[in-house]
This record gives C-alpha cells, structure tokens and sequence, in this order.
C-alpha cells in the first residue's frame, strides 16, 4: 500500500491551483483524479461510479468559480471525491494512513469547501436556495451552485427546492449531472424526459427545468473539460436561476464500473479489477437471502405480494436476477421514500401484499406518511427495516433513530426478531394479515437459526416471551442484542451466582404490561437492551412502567448523539454495552 | 338552527342518484349543496373555498364514474363536502344535530366512498397509484382517480407519485383542480407554468404534467356540469394515466369567499355574511400578536432575520398586511415543509437568521430535514411550533407527536415556555445565539404574563427552574401545563398537606440531572405533566434518569392513540390530567 504518485494533483493545494493549469495539464489531473478515486476506494470501500464520471466538472467547477467564496453545495455528496481532491484533502486519496481521515461524505468540520454535512439525496437544491437567500438579504455578492444527480432529482425535497428556487429572482446555479443512472435504474415518467432533452441536445419542446421557469442550458459533452469551462464561464455571475444539464459518463475510466453502473456505484474495498466487479457475489444464508427466497415462493402463490423499494435495491441484494423474476410484481420507485410509503399503503388499502424494503435511516424520510398515511388508515403493509442498530457508519447513515420513529406512531406494530425462524413466521404473519400496519427490524448482527419452528400468533400483540425464567434480575433483551442479553445473563450467573431471567420482547411497540407486573413479585432490578438511541425507545417504555413501584430499572442502548465514524468498541464501550460493565452497574444498585 | 330545506338534494343517498338527474336538475343540485357547504360552516366552521369551486366537478365525477368500485382519492380533503353530500352523508350538512357527526375530512370509517382517512396534503397521487396497481395485480378492472387542488401539487410527495404514476402503463386519472390559489397565495415556478396552461387553453409548449410523459386534457370551463361530463366520459376507463386539468373558481356561489379567497379557504363558525368576512379580525395579545410584533421589530433592526413559513401563514395570523410590511424578509415555500426546513438550515448556515413558523401536525413532514439538514449540521434556524397538545382535533391534525418527533433528534434544543416573557426570551436568545437548531414549542393554553422580565441564558443547556422548593413530591409541569403543576400543588397542599417542589424545565430536549439527583435527599414521587404523547416524549426521559434509584415517577400525558375528534373533558379524565385524580395517585404510592 504505496503513496500514490502524481504529477499535477501534487501540486493541488486548494482551487486557487486549478486556476493555474493549462488545459492539458488538467486532462492529467483528471486522470490523476481518478486514479485517486480507485486507489481510495479499493482500499477502504466508498462510492466509485458517481466521481469518476464528474472529475471534469469538478475541474471546471473549480477552474470557473472562486471556492469557497461562491458556495458549493454537492448533493448527496456521492460524487463528492473529485471535490475533496481539489480542496485541499488529496491525502485521503493518494495516501494510505490518511484514507480514512477524510470522509466519503461533504463535511463542514472537514473544509471550509463544504459548507454542510451531506449523505442523504435530493436536498442540495434547497440547502443552496437559503444560502442564495442569505447572500441576497445581506447584500452580498457569489455564485451559489448546487450540483445534483438525475437520480437525486426524483426525491420530493428536490422537487420542492426547485419550485421554489427558481423564483429565486438573482444568482443561482443548479449543475444537473445526468449520468442516466441513479444508485440502481432511474425511475419515473421524469426520467423519459431527460432522455427526451439529451436526445434532442436539449432542445424538445418539454422541458421539466423551464418548466419551472428556470433557463437552461444543455451540455453533451459532459466530460469535455473545455466546453464545461467555457459553459460555466457563460452562467458565472448569472442574475437569475439557471439549470446547467451536463450529459455525463458514469463510471468514466474504469471500464467495469460504465459496463456495471450499479454494481460499480459503490464498492466494497479489495474488490477493484477481480472478477467479483460484475456484482455477482455468492453469499451465504443470511436475513437478506431468506427474505428474497421468501418473496419470491410468495409471489409465486399469491400474485397480490409485491415487494417495493425506494432506490436501493442492492442493499437488500435485491439483484437483477431477483427483479426479473418478480416481474411486475416489483416496484422500485427511485429515491421516493414518502411515495413507497403512501404507494404501499394504497396497495394494502385495495388488497394488495405490499413488502416495502428500506434502509434505517432513510425511513425517516417519511416519517408523516409512515403516520398519516399508513398507520392511520390501518393499512395492513409489511416494512422491513435494514441497517438498524450502532455502528461505526459515516454520521448520515447511523442506524439508530428508527426505533423511536417507528414505534412512538400510533397503529404500527413494530416487532423485533431474534432469530431466522421469529423472522419467517413475523414476516409471514405480517403478509397475511388484515389488520395492522407493521414494521419488522431485520437483525444486523450474527445470523441466527435455533432451528426451532416458531408458531407464535402475532396477532396477539405485545406478548413478549420469556426465554429464562429466574429471579432477582430480569434482561429484557430487544431483537439482535438478545445476544448480549444471553451473555449478560451468563455473567450475572458467574459473576454474581444470579439466576436472571432472559426475555425476548418482539414487539418493540408494546408493553407486556402483564408479565412486567409479574415480575415485581420476584424481581428486584430489570433491565432493557436496545441496539439504537435509547432517547424516545423501547427501554424508557418499560423505567415509565415501572415509575410507581420499586422495581429498578437500567436503560442500555446509544446516547442521543451524532457520531461519526467512531470504533465499534468504543462505542459500546461508552455505551456500557458490555457483558462486565452491565454485570457492575446491576451489582452497584442490588 | 332549522333543517336545510332541499329539493334535489333530499332525493340523493347515493351516487346512484346522480345518474340519474337531467342536467337542469344536477343545476339546482349545485345549488343546494353550496347551500349545505354554507349552512355547515355557519354552523360548526370548517373548509368553505375549496368545496364551493368543486361542486359541479363532484357531481360530473359521480355521473360518469361509479364509486366505490371506481376508487377516487381526494387530496387533503379540504374539497370533500360535495362529495360527502352526494355519498349517503347530507345530513352532515343539511341538518344541525348531525354536522359533527360527518367529519370534515376523507374518512373510511364513514363510508366505502372514502378510501382512505386524510387531512395532510399532497398524498392523493401516491395513495391512488398503490390502489390503481393493487388493481392491476389483481387482474380487477374499474377506474382510480385522484383529484388534487393546484396548491397541493408543491409538496415533495405529490411530486413523487407524479413521477412514478406516470409510468404506471394503466388506468389512472389525476383530477387537478386548479382554482389559483393554495391555503394562500401559490408560491414557486411550477404556478407560472399552471398559469400559462390556463391562458394557452392547455397548448403552451411546457407542460409540467407532459414531461412526465402523462396524457394530459385542458378543461377551462370547471364549473360547467355539462363539460366536465363530457371530460370525464372521454377519459373514463383511459389505458393510461392522464391529467385532467380543470380550471374553478375558488369560492364560487359566495361572494365573500370568492374576493378574499385566502381568508375565505376555512372559516371559523357564525363568521358567514358577517363585517369580518373580510379576514381582518382585531385579535387580542396572544402569542401568535407577540412574535408577530417581535419578528417586525427585529427585521427592522436586523436585515438578516426572515420569517418563514409553508403555505398557513394564517395559522399564526401572519396576514397581508405583515406579509408586506416583511418583503423580502417573508418566504412562504408553499405547501413544502421539507424544503421549509432544508431552506431555514441554508439561510442559517449562511448568515441569516431564519424563523419557521410550522404546526405541529405539518412539521411531521420534515423529520429527516430536521435530523439531517439542520441538526446534523447544527445550523441555528429557530423554529416556532404552533398548536402542539391535547384537543378534540380530527385525527389527521393532532398535535401529540412533535415532542417525540423532535426532541429525539440529537442537536436540537427543544424549548417549551410557560410564559409571555419566557417565551420572548427563548425566541430572542435562539435568533441571535450561533451554535444550536433550536425550536420552541408555541404555548396553546391560556396565555400568560407573568411581569417578570425573564433573563435566562438559555445558552446554559437543560437548566430547569424551581419555581416553588419543597419537599416530598416534585411536580415537573413543562411548557403549557404548567398551570396544571400548579393546581396540582395546590391540590396536593389542600388535600394531603403536602408542599409539593413545582420545577419548570423549559428544556424539553434534555435532562437536568444534578437538579434531579438534588431531589432524591427530600423527595419520594416525582411527576410529570406533558401536554402530547407520552410515548418517546419528556416523561419517559424522567422515569428512565431515576431508573437507578428509589424514586418513584408517575408521567401524565396522552395516550399514544389516534383520536378523532374526542370531547378535551373525556380526554383529560382518560388520561388523568386532572388535578384530583393525579393527587389521587400520588397518594396510593406515598
């Protein structure tokens, strides 16, 4: 794991440099540039597709506009690589030890040249319209450019900014990069648009972005340093809203990711020029397989089921192979969270088996419409939450609020399993059922299979189970901290010589109030373990239950914080998520 | 209060009905359901524009169409009296005794005719599109049609389910009813290329709902029965989606309701063919008069602070006349709560000072911009949330959930005074202070002035206020049922001698933990008193801090449950927020 050598991106300090090269030595730096995004990306894993197919306009970008005092504002920031390079922070790129120093994401505690913190889609367009505002209200004078994705464009938020940006009345830059793809296929009668405006060098009669009011601007050649500087030169100090359509090349240089665009949108590490790069991986049995397996013997049945995603098939491993398969019974409505939901709840509403896929922290995306429109209708849909839980992701995708976004609502059963066959049985439960909206949180930690058949009726809400009847303590263990909640019992007995009950709870939306009160008799401590922010969740259900008797109870899961890329160990170990320190805190107020 | 008096009317219970009336007589049917509209809202207030604009449009829909095998979706519902009227549910309008029967909203519990429950915006396209490829599915064949006001076409989820319904390849019909107007006025591009439709008869070259690649059919006659049943029956049983874009008038057959069309979009009750039909109501000092008043002092001093707000400037009296007087330090974004919040985080981060001004039902739409966009980013935008608390509101508009939805966000400084001069202060410190996302929970209890100047430093975080130290029970009253903590000491001193300690807190978002540990010397019970869910909200916090100890907390709020429309004395005996049943508790567990 060498330094990356280079010839012009040494010399790249900030933009100011960029402004200095000649139009050949910025050819190098593209190619320099990109050999930046592949060395970075197969040693630590990020998105790989969306910045090689910018790394001309980020050069021309920075060539044209003076940053950071023209604001830029990168949506999403999967395309952000190009950009950091350029401002200062090449090291992340060409140099080993400094990879994971530098974020994947726009990061204001980073640089100056990213004035937010960004890693959800679609909210570039209204983040830059407030900077523009600002800038006119204090009668300053900058461009403010947003850079969003043909993918990103199918969000609502984005839509909202562009309604409103483009009655702007002054300066204002929208770079619409359209490189025919969003993580997976675009979708949306949108998107035949775009291809009627590339089709037509910009030039059909409808035009979405005039449509607003916005002028516009189409670029072919959206991988032609000079004729992206010449266009931006042409838009630079513009006094009104403009929308520039640059035609871009996903992927561009690193032939697997143009032939693979979803696969080659993000990689994991280690994975660049094998044979893996077609996205074809054989994995082993996992929550992820068994649910295709399940959807696709379902669909077979029951051609009511249909299994909905917003845009991020992959991440379920919801492949080509399994798409084709489910035929119509498949719907990816692009990025959209608020329509999946509301989509889903229409379907349930007239019958339909919807089984909506999405990630933990894109969910929140449609926190209303999980209220309004599903659960207050009582539509019987299934919502299965991935990625849930702590971890040492980038501070955009933790997976730690969807607990108390999902179950403080109203209506929604949210249940949390254990193992394989709680799953399966939860899953079909769900499916089958006429009565609840539900949402099941799909493990992340190990895969487990007891090999025992579960035969639980769901339909009898919030009845937690008991795995281990004892005395004294009782370890109300939620969903994949069960695990914990085991070891913790285990301590208890070695360490203390208690026998501790254990409790599955399952339903994280629910209080067993029965079996809680059952416990006073024989229980002296209980306590709950969440793998999510403990502010708003399961276990402060259970201490308020508990509020007028004596029984004690110890809340374990996160603290309401953002953290950002922090080691799992330390973590947990802030979190007193251990086995030890548990067994000390129980030990402390026995 | 007599029985509306109706000739053709009286013979509907049905869309059956309908079918079978000479167009004369559909003519005097208009008529008589502008009657109802009008007698209903004299009576008990409600939506009175929008419905008025539509009447000839519903019943050309139940002429032609065949609901409920034909499914239509009406977007928020604001437009649903006629509808209501010619669906079994007259009475509700006719007759005094049923008004309040018959909701104001799409209702499924009401009628088959209602698919759905609704009262948020912009979620009728989304929704129908499931039903429409439930449809499919199932191999039925039989109409969906949405119907969506002009004003609701600027929230991001409207936009989402354009995008994909459009592809849906099958049967699907979007009504857009536009009467140039939303709750206000319309703001954003998208209403300059509406209104370019309207004066092109529908033939401009831009065509929004075009480039989506919708079919699309121009009506400008909108309230002409005669047209639109030829409309609708061209378009009936379509293999395709299309948009039928129908130009009404707001208002129409009341002429107050027509000249002031924002004021005349919802009226409080005995206001019809009243002097103050004009909208310009002397308000007494309220909280809604004092921000008001201290936005206008502010700006003048100030250029960098802007109010903001998303289509219901009415809701905090923001009139014409404060409208004006702010220029270019007013945004309303429209219907686009999203964008709202993404916006407020762009002006903050940039300079400015924004203050949001949202319902607590409507901030429900921008969960992932407040996590993400703002707190994430630690931007300070001050956001005011109105109408938050316990009331005998419809179920789609109750304000239990904002403190749940936001003080479970990580960086947000969720503030709830109890008084005119805490308010003032809370609001002055969040414009001018730097470093935090703050919102502040507007009382709607009784308003209050204390006369003492407030001084705080609201910069020293989750610092709550004794405001009477004694012993054996702390009652921790927060933001507007404080006055409740003080009836309940009281209570609690006449009935069981006790001089319980009153602590303020002030800061929802956090807990003060050395005041709360200081209590544990000299008290034995705390309470809590919310005034929303208690699920996820301030409470739970509470009994989870004291979990460790001996201390007893009993957590008085809501219920988390959708209620509709439930008498506040109901309410508050089911949830025991009154001043002897709570002392009643206090005592069992003394």
């Amino acid at each position: 794991m060498s330094v990356l050598e280079t010839t012009v991106l040494e010399t790249i300090n900030s933009p100011e440099d960029v402004k200095k090269l000649s139009l050949e030595e910025m050819n190098i730096l593209a190619d320099e540039i990109r050999k930046g995004i592949l060395n970075r990306v197969n040693l630590i894993g990020g998105h790989l597709g969306p910045g090689l197919g910018v790394v001309e306009a980020t050069i021309a970008l920075h060539y044209v506009f003076n940053s950071p005092v023209d604001k830029f504002v990168f949506d999403v920031s999967h395309q952000c690589y190009p950009h950091k390079m350029l401002t200062g922070r090449k090291e992340g790129f060409t140099s080993p030890i400094e990879h994971s120093e530098i974020s994947g994401y726009f990061n204001y505690n980073e640089s100056p040249h990213d004035p937010f913190m960004i890693g959800h889609t679609s909210t570039s367009v209204s983040l830059a319209t407030g900077m523009a505002k600002a800038r006119d209200l204090k009668g300053e004078k900058y461009n403010v450019i947003a850079l969003i994705g043909d993918g990103s464009l199918s969000g609502g938020e984005a839509f909202e900014g562009f309604n409103n940006s483009s009655v702007l009345g002054s300066n204002f830059i929208v770079i619409v990069n359209d490189n025919e793809m969003s993580i997976a296929e675009n979708q949306g009668g949108l998107y035949k648009n775009l291809k009627e405006l590339r089709e037509s060098n910009g030039t059909c009669s409808n035009n979405w972005f005039k449509a607003f009011g916005f002028d516009y601007i189409y670029v072919e050649e959206g991988n032609n340093i000079q004729v992206l500087i010449d266009t931006f030169k042409k838009v630079k100090d513009v006094d009104h809203p403009i929308v520039v359509h640059i035609h871009t090349l996903k992927g561009k240089g690193y032939a697997p990711a143009v032939e693979h665009k979803e696969s080659g949108h993000w990689s994991m590490p280690g994975l660049l020029n094998k044979a893996e790069d077609s996205g074809n991986y054989e994995i082993p049995e996992c929550y992820e397989t068994i649910t295709k397996d399940y959807i696709l013997n379902k669909v077979k049945e029951d051609k009511s089921v249909i299994a909905v995603n917003a845009a991020t098939p992959g991440v379920f491993w919801w492949d080509s192979e399994f798409r084709n398969k489910l035929g119509k019974n498949y719907t990816d409505v692009g990025i959209a969270e608020q329509h999946a939901v509301a989509y889903s709840s229409g379907l349930a509403k007239n019958g339909a088996k919807p089984i909506f896929g999405v990630m933990t922290s894109f969910i929140q995306r449609s926190y209303d419409q999980l209220s309004q429109d599903l659960a207050l209708n009582n539509s019987p849909a299934t919502i299965l939450v991935y990625w849930g839980g702590i971890s040492s992701a980038d501070a955009t995708h933790l997976g730690l609020f969807d607990i108390p976004l999902i179950c403080n609502i109203p209506n929604i059963v949210y249940l949390a399993p254990t193992c394989k066959e709680e799953y399966l049985r939860m899953l079909d439960w769900s499916v089958e059922q006429q009565n609840y909206s539900v949402a099941i949180r799909v493990p992340t930690c190990e895969y487990i299979s007891t090999g025992v058949e579960d035969t639980t009726d769901y339909s009898v809400l919030n009845k937690y189970k008991v795995a281990e009847r004892g005395s004294k303590v009782a370890i109300i263990a939620l969903g994949d901290f069960f695990g914990l909640g085991q070891s913790v019992k285990d301590e208890l007995k070695s360490s203390l010589g208690i026998d501790a009950t254990l409790i599955n709870p399952r339903f994280i939306s629910g209080v067993d109030e029965e079996l809680l009160n059952s416990l006073k008799s024989d229980h002296s401590v209980v306590i709950t373990l969440e793998n999510g922010i403990l502010s708003g969740g399961f276990g402060e259900k259970i201490s308020s239950f508990y509020g007028n008797s004596s029984m004690k109870v110890l809340n374990y899961g996160a603290k309401k914080e953002f953290i950002d890329r922090v080691p799992m160990d330390e973590l947990l170990t802030s979190y007193r998520l251990k086995k030890e320190l548990i067994a000390d805190d129980i030990k402390s107020i026995l």
